[in-house]
């Protein structure tokens, strides 16, 4: 080992995607910048804390909720500073929460050599994935999806997000884990506006893709019937990352076609922040599409008539969430608006669409398009 | 612009290469595995100001104390919100203290498509590229490194790194800049032990590349001699460059080859904490340097008196610093010596020499040698 410029040195870093074991399936695989990573299919949560406890650099950075939920899973490690456990929402989700978290994995023994396995919804998965993509300049980290939206959208991709002093979603990174490992029998513990979701988003993607209604139909209305059939729920979700694979692949960094992923979501986080995060983020989604039909329609992209077709298509999935909307006053909606980060001086930039398979970034002016159009579409719900 | 895969969309994220002015001029270029950035020699720091204020993307971030030392080049932005400066130390160099600093960036405008121009010595740089590589998941940022030791080394190679909780430099990444700026002006109002600090990092790369004793006594012993001399100023940093850059282009990643620039590191790190940072970083290295012809020559790697000799030399650069160390209990030393993040179970892990040219990654025993030897050098000093 000398000062010769050979790559001989390379310090390993034990592979996370060694030893697979013979109930495990590989169900598709995401190319990066710097690797490509699979998304592998586990029996349940207990198959996948046991694969990576064997790995004696592996520390568990986990939702308290799951390890609450799942304590079987969870018996070997619960207790031992192997796992990590936190709650979750948009207070912990923050740049100034997480010092203490670096604190106890350091006290826990985490090294340069380390990797996470990151267990959780979104929430676990941006602080996870944040903290895995900063100590010791990057370590290894897998994702384990637990909620239906983290399932079937924010796993792969690799884009993590903080909260700073208040300012919403303002730092993270993009950088990809080393594994997305998917259960199924976590799904069962899920609410119905949990599962509605992950539906949302599931539906933003199969309209992306341009799936024609019949196929949108497959995505059941009844929260219940996810649960219970859980061949359907690894269907829906498959489908979805297949769909996702696509955009995350040609346009990694997000400066291009990977935008277009952000339909309904200009609408969506504002509707999220104007009610302060009573609406779950693929409902705001789903409500965000019906609002983007509108701004379509008048527009002339979608023919007369058909934002009513697909507004009565998508709030089947919004479990009553547009009662929240109709309460609101329009101008705290359009205020959040303003705020968004991708607005372009006094346009705001949305995803509009001309159909199914079809759409379009399209900046439109706040106070002369924007505030009267969506005053109209909230009266119209 | 449809829902095709196809890159068109592509965001313009303003360049800052374009509008090359004739007073710059290029010294050397870094591959990068997201890019190729340049380092481009200008007139002074006036001139870098002028030419990044013309792009009104552009904020900078800058040092207190350049910022006091320079009022004429800040001229056209002090005052303004496109300026933000801070005072630098290790505990401003901390993940907490940069809240204050994201939400002063925020409120001066920074948006997804700003870039930022970071000028300072290392702390800036390192607060400076952390920002800019966790805002907005990462915007283009430029250095302009305004201490000899900044602009002889960690310019390139795009490391940045903070402390958190009072644990030294646990997080950052390696994220490379859109450009590094040298101007040799600035070189005038560094003190004694900040050019010492800088030699030092230079004396190492000069080694580290093989280069012999006549070549390695072109580095000055004098600060006084590199203030007034531009052009020897200019030719020691620009051959640093050039023997770090085969570094960080053959092992970006620092998983390899690129370890060996951690030559004297490892007692380096451990000076300064042990001194509470009474030592300057390159000063530390330079001791440890010694310390590492010591223990070299323990091993058999170096020729009996070999590291008295390289001692002597070294020691020229060390502005009297050893007699912070002989003043140490050497426990203190060790102590801090075991919390390196590098360490492998009980090793230490030193990088040792058999000569200029040629290093070797060698772990040690904490208790059974490198006590024993440490006090054995630290008696000698």
């Amino acid at each position: 080992m000398t000062n010769s410029f050979s790559p001989k040195l390379a310090i390993s870093s034990s592979s996370g995607t060694a030893g697979r074991l013979p109930n495990m399936s590989t169900a598709l695989s995401i190319r990066s910048r710097s690797h490509t990573y699979d998304v592998v299919t586990y029996p349940d949560l207990a198959a996948v804390v046991a694969r990576f406890e064997k790995e004696p650099n592996a520390f568990f950075f986990a939702d308290q909720r799951v390890v609450e939920l799942y304590p079987e899973a969870f018996k070997t490690i619960r207790g031992t500073p192997r796992l990590v456990s936190t709650p979750t929402s948009e207070s912990t989700k923050s740049y100034e929460a997480l010092t203490p978290i670096f604190v106890e994995l350091f006290k826990a023994g985490l090294k340069k050599g380390s990797q996470m396995i990151i267990i959780g919804g979104g929430i676990a998965q941006d602080m996870g994935a944040f903290i895995a993509s900063n100590v010791y300049r990057g370590i290894p980290f897998t994702l384990v999806p637990t909620t239906l939206l983290a399932q079937s959208d924010s796993c792969i991709g690799g884009k993590n997000s903080l909260n700073v002093a208040g300012y919403k979603n303002m730092l993270g990174s993009i950088v990809p884990p080393r594994e997305v490992s998917l259960v199924f029998d976590v799904l069962k513990t899920l609410s119905d506006q949990d599962i509605l979701s992950g539906l949302g988003e599931i539906i933003k993607l199969y309209y992306l893709d341009g799936r024609g209604e019949t196929e949108r139909n497959r995505i059941p209305r009844s929260p219940e019937e996810l649960r219970k059939n859980g061949a359907l729920a690894r269907e829906l979700v498959t489908n979805a990352l297949e769909i996702k694979k696509k955009y995350v692949e040609t346009d990694e960094f997000d400066t291009g076609i990977r935008n277009f992923l952000n339909f309904g979501h200009t609408f969506g986080h504002a509707f999220e922040s104007a009610t302060k995060y009573r609406i779950p983020h693929g409902i705001a989604v789903t409500l965000g599409m019906c609002a983007a039909a509108h701004f379509s329609e008048k527009l002339g992209m979608l023919p007369a008539g058909a934002s009513k077709t697909l507004s009565h298509e998508f709030l089947s999935l919004c479990g009553g969430y547009e009662k929240e909307l109709k309460a609101m006053n329009p101008d705290d909606v359009l205020a959040a608006m303003k705020l968004d980060k991708k607005n372009i001086g006094q346009q705001i930039v949305f995803i509009l669409t001309r159909g199914a398979g079809s759409v379009e970034k399209t900046p439109l002016d706040a106070e002369s398009k924007t505030g009267p159009w969506l005053r109209e579409w909230l009266a119209l719900l």
